[in-house]
């Protein structure tokens, strides 16, 4: 079985900043509200560049980072709950504009769990048969679906992309130790995006609409607090480490009030849970890379650092894979 | 390394049929005109069903075939172009209704060739690994995106859902032979349904609308009539077969001209490429396995069949995998 090597990491953010001031602007919030309930300050929000624009940036990064060159990937995959299209797939049109010409490209649908989930899929193809190069983006463009006259949920989510370049090796240590995921359908209902109707879908329907996002705040607030520590005492028992030998928990950002209690749960210091959901807000897929490139870019996670990677959320999903970095 | 044997197959459409003549009621168009140009003369509209529900009955259906019990699945993959919602996955609604809790699921973005990149993603769980038994189904409500004005794609779909059960064992031999697997990503504009726009998403866009079907008919033309048969051949020489070898040929069912023409370029007889377009029009991710289970069911597919499945489209996508049933 082939070892795994985590060999590059790149985001990207679209530059248009809005404020939870400039929120309260058009809906009845404050910043205080938000920055109280949420931990989140500001967000990035796209302007004109769909989902694959925000991946094309970071696989254009993650290709100058490493040195790679575009046909030597062999599959990329893009994690997202907000495709530009239905078809072509988001990770379709960024193998297409990267001339990516011998990679296979499709998309992986678990919302917030979706970069982790991706981590599997990439293991999977890894560790045995042909495929050496995997790309991994997760990469949102979830202002599409906001409803910017709910102030429930307009003032949580933010825009970004964010990935991984994974190789196989067949000598050396992996660097994946262990994970743990679960899927808990039974509970699809508490955190919805995007949604159809099939209703009269013939002969009369001529325009398509999606709704815009929908959750239980509470519900998906217990899900996290039970479910994440369960799937990270898990995941890092299958590395056959203890909570205390991680270095970091890099968990997805959905609320700093469910980071914090996740913390309080596993009895790890809050300092070992790293947090940029003041800046970017949920970017459900991206927001797992996209923490992890900034604790490497800011030489807070160094090779050798052993991390527990963990995203939640829609589904409901829940994924932590354990890596050295 | 695993062995990967199929187990069971079921299909599910709904029961509402729309037929040409029913068509030509509401757009310019003729039972004639359809039939000559794409061998379709009916399709099945869901009428209130989304994808999930009719994924729903494919997997009660299996279950019932097998006689496997629901919490002994370990992965459910969907593959769909027609998910009922960005989050949940439909996989996960699946797998929530089900009651499949030991399933981790969820969806996989690859157009008409979904489930045979689904399956795929299936070889490489099965493998190695703890993963024993996979659900993959094919479904999709692709009505919701159909522009019923709009006569050049509005007759050529249907809806529909259909899947399989495969199972890893260490002894014996795998049913899966050999597959070959491209993404054409350059040709993403040649076939787009449920595409958003990120243009002024902030702060004015308080609806959500995705676009229907929109394709480029000749240029998909050319590309399956091309990218096929190379994948085909590609996939039976893995395989360690020659084309005179395989049984069927069960080709996705996009129009019969494309299947007629790509049995020509193999120069293998047309009695080898089954249909039924007439029956159900583009099921996109579902045809491939509707037509092997309606297959299996009248008897022609019998137990040590050799087939080629494959499947082709948006992305634009392609692959092809030999299996001995």
């Amino acid at each position: 079985m082939k070892k795994i090597k985590i060999v590059e990491t790149a985001s990207f953010v679209p530059q248009k900043i809005v404020t939870n001031d400039d929120l309260s602007q058009i809906m009845d919030t404050s910043d205080e509200w938000i920055k109280t309930r949420t931990g989140i300050k500001q967000r990035h929000i796209s302007i004109g560049e769909n989902t694959s624009a925000l991946c094309l940036h970071v696989a254009q990064k993650l290709l100058e980072k490493s040195g790679w060159e575009a046909d030597s990937i062999d599959l990329i995959l893009v994690a997202t709950m907000s495709p530009d299209s239905y078809t072509p797939a988001t990770a379709a049109l960024v193998q297409g504009k990267l001339n990516a010409r011998n990679a296979l490209a499709f998309d992986i649908s678990a919302a917030c769990s979706g970069f982790i989930y991706g981590l599997k899929v990439a293991e999977k193809f890894l560790q045995q048969g042909s495929t050496k190069r995997i790309m991994l983006i997760g990469g949102e463009v979830l202002s599409k679906v906001i409803d910017w006259s709910d102030r429930t949920s307009a003032v949580l989510f933010g825009d970004g992309a964010a990935g991984v370049l994974l190789e196989s090796q067949v000598t050396g240590d992996s660097d994946f130790l262990g994970a743990s995921l679960h899927t808990f359908g039974e509970f699809g209902d508490k955190l919805e995006a995007g949604k159809t109707t099939a209703i009269s879908s013939f002969p009369n329907l001529s325009e398509h609409h999606i709704k815009a996002f929908s959750m239980s705040g509470r519900d998906v607030y217990t899900f996290a607090t039970h479910r994440v520590p369960e799937s990270i005492v898990q995941a890092v028992k299958t590395a056959g480490l203890s909570l205390e030998e991680i270095d970091y928990f890099v968990l997805h950002q959905a609320n700093s009030r469910i980071v914090k209690q996740i913390a309080k749960k596993l009895a790890q210091p809050l300092a070992k849970f790293p947090m940029n959901i003041a800046e970017y807000g949920n970017t459900s897929a991206a927001s797992v890379p996209l923490l992890l490139d900034e604790l490497i870019a800011q030489g807070k996670i160094k090779r050798g650092a052993k991390i527990a990677l963990s995203g939640f959320g829609g589904g409901l999903t829940v994924g932590t894979q354990v890596i050295i970095y």
